[in-house]
């Protein structure tokens, strides 16, 4: 059966916001009005305002009172938190799947798509293949509730990243971290391999979050 | 200063259907209608629409096509699907707390109030407290991030549990599995003996949740 219920308006609304935020065409503590959206996206006043409510509730925007409503810049604190959280939750998981030796050949497969196709991919996609690797992790622990914990840093790695972050001489360092937690997840070394894999990522973000001040 | 604002109305008809729900005044599969919340708790069409979208939204109702909204059983997969989530976070942020040595002073305080007020608390209460110690854990970590994950599972902890579950019997084994972890957060095993408490509890949680059928 085809789905033909179109999106309500908030959500579209929601939703184009947050790709203008996280692809950059809106920017850091830039204002965000009624006249710029409906312009842009083509978005009027009822459902402009509910999206920036959700968006202020979920922590993409701020509003100073009687003047506006801004982007949220992402700051130090953000990639810290962001970063210890998943080096927290995702290295036990690894130890999860290792300990109940859960089939890992669909991250395999992921892995394999990454490496046949690393020379094609845009930045934007080679980030999308690394998300995908780090998805299938949640995924393989069959807890919804654990995968919608992801869904949640998702979006801002995203954000982080999207610019600058996977230059070719990273794509490679990738994607052999990738292939030691494949492995380390067959010989039961996957969550320290994790941990430095997180490690690596963050510093490559924090020089790129550097550069761009 | 003393804050002023008066909560939104919606705002306010989430709080009171949530805790409806949660302390089984509104039972598993009871429909909700805007009849009886007005009359219960004299909300309003309007914030009663916005408020039933959001429960949705967070799995604590279901709506039915042109029948109406009912509230969402919870499942043995919810059960499950909590309690190893937390076997996952809670273990990993033990193992973080104990390898960066932070100070767990702030734990043994709640151990202490619970222990000293065990024979005055009641059931609810008791169960609080029970979620404060877990509270604390996520806290010490100092991670907002980590920190919403935990609101995220509190509330349907305390759906489950806040009847019938925590028997005097069961109060002595708590205090000495929380002690347990307490000891083990200062000698490097405090993420197994968490693993061990969750299973427990989760245990004691199923054995009501048949009887409660």
């Amino acid at each position: 059966m085809l789905n033909v219920m179109p999106k309500p308006l908030k959500s579209q609304a929601v939703e184009s916001i947050r790709n203008a935020i996280i692809q950059g065409v809106l920017k850091n503590d830039e204002m965000i009005t009624e006249k710029l959206v409906k312009e842009k996206f083509g978005i009027s006043r009822t459902p402009f305002r509910e999206a920036i409510q959700l968006l202020e509730a979920q922590g993409w925007v701020y509003t100073v009172p009687y003047t506006g409503t801004y982007v949220k810049p992402i700051t130090m604190t953000d990639i810290d938190e962001v970063f210890e959280m998943r080096s927290i939750i995702e290295s036990s998981i690894v130890r999860f799947l290792q300990e109940r030796k859960i089939s890992i050949d669909e991250l395999k497969l992921v892995m394999k798509n990454m490496e046949d196709r690393m020379e094609d991919f845009s930045d934007y996609e080679f980030m999308q293949e690394d998300q995908a690797f780090h998805y299938k992790l949640y995924e393989l622990t069959n807890n919804k509730r654990l995968i919608s914990v992801y869904n949640q840093v998702s979006d801002m790695m995203l954000r982080i990243g999207v610019n600058v972050l996977y230059k070719k001489e990273r794509r490679l360092e990738v994607i052999k971290e990738h292939n030691d937690i494949v492995k380390g997840l067959e010989n039961g070394t996957g969550d320290k391999e994790i941990i430095t894999h997180l490690e690596k990522t963050k510093k490559t973000f924090i020089s790129v979050y550097e550069n761009m001040k």
